[in-house]
């Protein structure tokens, strides 16, 4: 925060700095343009843009210069090229004043994978004889003008030539942004498709928490608020806001987690089925491998709804009138509860199961985050993500079955012949568990830690015996 | 942290490392120049101390020569010089020794802009020929004493000499710090400032609320204390603790949450009155929209402070002893509650809000962290901030409204006149709900758009409809 | 994130990109080998293997060639040795083919300093013409592969030849990864210490409260299940769930909190009686005040189980029973309780007290992220770790204080007298408090600061007076 705000004003100090009067032409001044041309010139760069109707432009501040296309050209080898792809064409015409010079595609497409050859490349095709670079599209223009960069600084760049490449790094990082090299020009469809995503990698672990809460819903709904009506005529619709969510919820959070769990143990047995771990996983088991922190966390925001939701129990009007009709009750009828330790044991027990699960769950949603899990090595990250995740998924486990306690079992607990949404909300964490607990036995871990290691059921390489000689 | 003492440990290993045996030369003994000079030893540099009293001084580790300055500076061409701003007249004398030698400005001030001229400026003007480099200012003497960098490890650079610069920032590298560079000797003012400064962007959301506190803290005080004890003689000061806290804490969240989104609508009408994006926004304006983050985080803080003194509630004493009253009283009169979902609903509405509202709040703090935010791209950024932002506000607004539910219209809840506090907070976040709701209708919104997209209402170029061909 | 998924494909584009065909050599065909020859090859490398037996391997993708030791080395000038210290005297035979080229050790040890010299000076050793960097060793292979960096992208470089390293970390940046130089080949030994480190700074803590935990545990046991058994044959083994952890995290949570600012009174006490900062710290209490955050941040945990034991306390069982209890005996014996405002103001204060000092403890917990404290100044860093951090300190004791209340003195708590658990927790934190409060007084408090500030009291230079001309 501080920071930003010094480079701002530092920025404005530089404005004549002279050690730096480079000169950068942009054409077009469109907003974008404008914005980059106008930060560029903050920070020292000497700003020429090129227009069509340069003597119309009367919005630049003093010291940039609007020339015709063809004169700004000559002003500099770098040109910063802010027109829409569908305009592109008009460059062929000054093929000659572009010849050896670098150009700057900074445009976005509205669609992700609108066209099929990337901007850059476009580019690249219609003027052969100049430097392509890719750069700066994921800044917004805004960003430029404010300088409140708050959201990402990174700048992706690529290109074929290393040295424009440098070129444009530099003034990226001399406006304070932070340039990172992606490789060749064939990066540039990534690069363009990137500003346009959002959070890829949280579309399966959503929609699938979608999926399950529609189906829990559904099914509390039939048992804790149709059964009920149909059975005592009781209206109990006002479970909704409260009673079936905190059912839900916590329901969501134990499958997701465990869920977080379920590919590694696929590919341990995928690895120890084929014998080695060099041919690829089918694509599903990838996709779903690479975005487990993303489950992760998505179990965790359950997780924390849980809690509230759990907490606020005692300030509910229902509660309170429920104990105190139960009191009231028990005066009445001269019946008082006793002294019943197991039954205190088995509520402190699962609430303490409950808060120690979440209190690891609360680690490893910190330990996620980029700063942190750039602090630690990866014998730590492997410490936390896995020893201290399969003890979460323990402890919430068992903190659902201890819940369930001595009900588990009685029909009484049945309506319509259905279970309580609990027991349906064990199957997957359960299953995991018990599928972790064979794979953690030595005759299913000795071979494939040797296989993880690099070691192959069917090679010839290791018939030799030569795979320990090697890292 | 284990990276801190990693970079500790190898360092006191390289510390008699041949390969990059350059000489540096430090002007003043003093703390920090002894810190800086020591930790430039440990990192393979050979040092050389310039004393007025070089005999004197017998603190330095082994290796580490001291001489007078004048010898001192012609072991090396950099030259760090660590004394006060007060005596750089001194250096006059030495102006032939100095010519064309990096002179590297680490001073502070004691007070914001204390003098008009920068420390690098005024030196640089006092040894023309030299070449002023400004850094190391912002780094501790006790870190780089201890090694343990936890704060900000960011050397801000700046100074008119390219390759100076360069120079200062390699040692800034090699002592495990991130010079970061900020342009000219112009920018020497700033980073002279930047170390004083104590959360400058903090200062407007912090007074606000300060001030709004105290508005509702008096309101309560004189509804829940001074009237109870004027009508019924009740003794309520107890409520000071947590009561009165606990209608200021959420009153404030709202409405500094609000007040986030209020500048964004200003500056459409603004927009939208000048037809055009190009003209600057009000000083207030600006600053406002820079500090929104603070403001958003001081509400989330307050919101927190809502929470926990929520859930609180039914440990509390007075709670307890209310509650268990009306039992007895039910009792006693044999006057039982009845079952009502009406006011089940209601409670269990609002607390359900309240509980989605502090998680989406809570998403917005989380995705504000340096570390995440710069891993979503503008897109993720905005829907984040914006969509998920207003989501938050509607939550919020509609939690308290449905806290007030049926007595909000109700005379009975007047005192002196003076409704519920709750009833004022809504004042703000109500008004920024209907102008957003305004705005967002097609007939502003289109313009609007078409405005931020660089148009203009009263420009030649638009006239000429070349807008769209540039970015 | 979403950057990972744009590296990873578009490394993969990158995969015939033309710009970079620079060769690089790996020997050895294990699995690190092979991850990160593969990672070199897509990231547009051209890279060939040296194997034992060349003609087994089948398993590189297409276009990666394996040839022999002698040949391969033929190749390129940079070699990485992807083989088993164990092996690396083998590589004696080729000591003609290495003679001026770039060995990159990759190597791991299964122990921390399982030799006397580490891998890569053995390798220097072993092959002198050769310029050997050392590097990647702290990249899993799995990691490679799966292009998944969440953990740390950090490259540790070390090697005695600038342009070898600078070299070797293009390839690590090109590869996405993040290369720190760490200086001369003499900090391999810590860079391949590195990777075998679990939480070292976390040790000192953990074992810490580990040991105050069975203290107050047993005690707790005595005091809390064994003495009621005894003395009212009452089943109390429940409290082991709830009760009693409740009783022990505030406990530890307040010490290691005060734990945090003691060595720093240590440290003034000592300054003060040796005249000066520049003797050195006996060297427990250099390594307590080096992990001071983390014994912070292990106390924040425990406050954080305290808080959410105590707000699950309306929902236990027990709890609930002993309150309706408390009710019918208050109707059968026809005696209500009367309102008490004091006790109200107690409970009500102390409860207030306790979410303050858990609210600024979350807040120094935030500030100790990295990303945050990399945003802040070493004035505001400063300002939030000590002043807040003492604030959090003082609320927290006050709160344990004001929970004792009445009951303090009073001898009827004494069970076997042995008082309350509190009581012992509060021992630490006010010795600290009143030391703090006596070292804030100006006669220590002056010549501290001049000692801060590089004054000795029995230094030559002092009598000269010229301390204060220096930085």
């Amino acid at each position: 925060m501080e920071k930003t705000s010094l480079n701002e004003t530092s920025f404005a100090m530089n404005m004549n700095s002279s050690n730096k009067q480079e000169t950068v032409c942009v054409f077009g001044t469109g907003d974008f343009g404008r914005s980059l041309g106008n930060k560029m010139f903050q920070c020292g760069y000497s700003v020429v843009f090129g227009s069509r109707n340069p003597e119309l432009s009367g919005l630049h501040p003093k010291g940039i210069e609007v020339l015709s296309h063809a004169e700004a050209a000559k002003k500099s080898d770098l040109i910063i090229i802010a027109i829409h792809r569908e305009h592109y064409d008009f460059l062929t015409q000054f093929a000659e004043e572009l010849q050896g010079k670098i150009l700057v595609d900074i445009s976005n497409n509205l669609k992700i994978n609108q066209y099929p050859k990337s901007n850059a490349e476009y580019l690249a095709q219609l003027v052969p004889g100049a430097k392509i670079v890719k750069a700066f599209n994921t800044i917004s223009a805004w960003a430029l003008q404010s300088g409140t960069l708050d959201a990402s600084r990174q700048v992706f760049v690529c290109g074929d030539d290393k040295e424009s490449k440098q070129r444009v790094m530099d003034i990226g990082r001399a406006l304070g942004l932070a340039p990172v090299d992606q490789g060749s020009l064939m990066a540039a469809k990534e690069i363009e498709n990137y500003p346009l995503q959002l959070f890829p990698m949280w579309k399966f672990p959503l929609y699938l928490s979608a999926i399950l809460s529609i189906f829990y819903f559904v099914y509390c709904v039939v048992r804790e608020i149709i059964y009920p009506y149909v059975h005592e005529g009781r209206d109990s619709t006002f479970f909704l806001a409260i009673s079936i969510p905190n059912r839900i919820f916590p329901g969501l959070a134990l499958n997701l987690l465990a869920l977080v769990y379920l590919p590694g143990i696929i590919a341990a047995i995928l690895q120890l089925y084929r014998g080695t771990k060099y041919s690829r996983f089918p694509n599903w088991l990838d996709h779903w491998m690479l975005c487990r922190k993303q489950l992760g966390l998505v179990a965790l925001a359950f997780a924390f709804l849980h809690v509230m939701y759990t907490l606020v129990i005692p300030i509910r009007h229902y509660v309170r009138w429920k104990f105190n009709s139960r009191v009231i009750e028990q005066i009445k009828t001269n019946k008082t509860e006793h002294f019943n330790p197991t039954s205190f044991w088995l509520r402190d027990s699962y609430l303490a199961l409950g808060i120690l699960g979440f209190f690891l769950f609360v680690l490893l949603g910190i330990t996620s985050l980029p700063s942190v899990s750039n602090m630690v090595n990866w014998r730590e990250f492997r410490f936390v993500q896995s020893k201290l995740g399969y003890l979460t998924l323990i402890l919430c486990t068992a903190h659902t079955l201890v819940f369930g306690g001595k009900r588990f079992l009685s029909p009484s607990i049945l309506r319509w012949y259905l279970p309580s949404v609990y027991v349906l909300t064990l199957i997957i964490p359960c299953t995991v568990l018990v599928l972790k607990f064979i794979l953690v036995m030595p005759c299913f871990d000795q071979p494939l830690t040797k296989i993880r290691q690099g070691w192959e059921r069917n090679s010839k390489k290791a018939q030799f015996g030569n795979g320990n000689t090697e890292v």
